[in-house]
């Protein structure tokens, strides 16, 4: 007899609230950071979805965009940290106007983005939380949740699930595993007015959320996260032995351009910082499910790598000059 | 009696040999400025198609994440100006072994990407070449042709053929109302060590081209394509009185996007080059499709600055350091 994993309480209601309803596509809608960590669940769906279209939507793009496949058969999983960032709040109610069902995370309960939504997900932040219940956690237990219920993917669900409850352990270990490498980092590059990111696949969003919102967003450093395949039409031609390149090597399907960058650019940069997932240990995750999990822990150590820098270069993560302070 | 415009012979062939069969969804598969010149598509077919779902990948992307949508009811619509573009060659066989039909744009009949295609069209490149017969345009055609024949869009798709009949006129006259602004920008821009571009909606893909093909690839610039929703969260911190950033405003329905952008980098950047479709004059097109024709128009335009950027540099456009030089 095998024990079944369930998901958290929160996202295990709303899948038993959706049984029985029609979901055509599902649209993943939020901003910046809260976006970038929608990019694994795209993803997961391209690669296992067999019934549901999908599609990401910056906020704001999304409403005036207006797709016309947004409708009654639509589920709708928006994100917001504070629960007030206004484009994803008015895409709840856009959502909704068009008969869509929506789902919106959040840390804040009560927030405004919460006031609308069909369903809230309430998820854990911060030093003392657990990474079960983390915003990435409930994303993969939502949509490989959805799999289950729409189209009987419980193997796979279990393995994610059981996968997932170890997450937290695996943080800690490679976070302390990393934490010479994260220092050296922070020595060598803290000087850097440019530093590229580098990823495809499941691991795109993590370069893209750390080019953004770590380097641009809070270190004031120039960035640009280079999708691994499009960096051989065009992007390369900018590498030389002066130009910084973080590349993430993950354990998707997608592997093979990553390295492929990382070949390159060994050959013609001098500035590399890569970041393997092949040298995390991932020994409690299911072999199948650890090309999904890989994203979150690259994404772990590479907050870790943030914190470095900016003890390094006296400049805190909080630091913002526009962002909350002046209007826009 | 109304005259009926038939698409250019080529795509024609291509839509009435489609005339019955199923499709499900359309997938765009290219890479680089290849892939950049289909954005404008996907969003056409957010916008207008209600039978249709699309997508878009980096053509390595593709056929390593092997998106399950994948299939016998698939349209997959491929670009590569030479047809030599390795990734792009393979995702054909790789697209027609799933049983999808394909489409492949190229400027050279008889290359490697036409061997396995269903279906070749051959567009026109180059100084001589009338705009009706660019990779744009076949676009446009092929796609709004499709939503006629499987929508009944036919009136919408009379007045883009219309429009898209106009272009060259349009191209000429703008190019020679932007001379001297061209001008200007590559004496004042010609020593910037990094250039953003920003742009939303229909425009994103031109912005996109301009930073990854002209900037980085071209001019060795270092540049990212910022999506103008994207920008209020994360990059706009790097805005300062010495960071340029070319800001494109197009007529689409996420003009607001593009119209906030610039607000706030008026405020707090100095460095700004706008290039806004309004300045168009578009009258020869039809009120209800100009915000389609806009994309093309602000991309003509943007190759007269990367001319004259080039020249004020003394680096060719041609110029290239790795691309076709070395093994990658």
């Amino acid at each position: 007899m095998t024990t079944q994993l369930t998901a958290n309480e929160q996202v295990q209601d709303v899948l038993e609230a959706l049984q029985g309803k029609a979901i055509k596509n599902v649209l993943f809608v939020a901003c910046g950071g809260s976006s970038a960590l929608m990019y694994p669940s795209k993803y997961l769906l391209d690669r296992e979805a067999e019934t549901i279209e999908s599609d990401l939507y910056s906020s704001n793009e999304f409403i005036h965009r207006n797709p016309v496949k947004l409708g009654k058969d639509s589920l709708v999983i928006l994100c917001s940290m504070e629960g007030k960032t206004p484009e994803t709040v008015k895409a709840v109610s856009f959502a909704k106007s068009k008969g869509a069902t929506t789902v919106a995370l959040t840390h804040k309960l009560g927030s405004p983005l919460t006031a609308d939504a069909d369903f809230v997900l309430r998820y854990d932040w911060g030093k003392e939380s657990n990474a079960i219940n983390s915003n990435y956690s409930f994303m993969y237990q939502l949509v490989m949740g959805l799999l289950s219920v729409y189209e009987g993917k419980n193997e796979d669900y279990q393995k994610l699930l059981s996968g997932l409850d170890q997450l937290q352990t695996i943080y800690d270990r490679t976070r302390e595993q990393f934490k010479e490498k994260a220092e050296q980092f922070s020595k060598e590059y803290k000087d850097e007015k440019v530093i590229y990111t580098v990823a495809s696949g499941v691991n795109y969003g993590i370069a893209y959320s750390f080019a953004i919102c770590i380097l641009m967003e809070m270190q004031w450093i120039h960035s640009h996260a280079i999708h691994a395949g499009e960096y051989f039409h065009g992007p390369f031609e900018i590498i030389d032995k002066n130009v910084p390149f973080l590349i993430l090597l993950g354990l998707d399907e997608t592997r093979p351009l990553e390295e492929r960058a990382l070949k390159f650019s060994s050959e013609y940069g001098e500035k590399l910082v890569v970041l393997d997932a092949k040298d995390f240990d991932l020994n409690e995750i299911d072999e199948t499910v650890k090309k999904y999990i890989a994203p979150l822990v690259l994404n772990d150590v590479l907050r870790l790598y943030a914190e470095k820098l900016a003890d390094e270069r006296n400049h805190p993560l909080s630091t913002r000059r526009y962002m909350w302070k002046v209007d826009y």
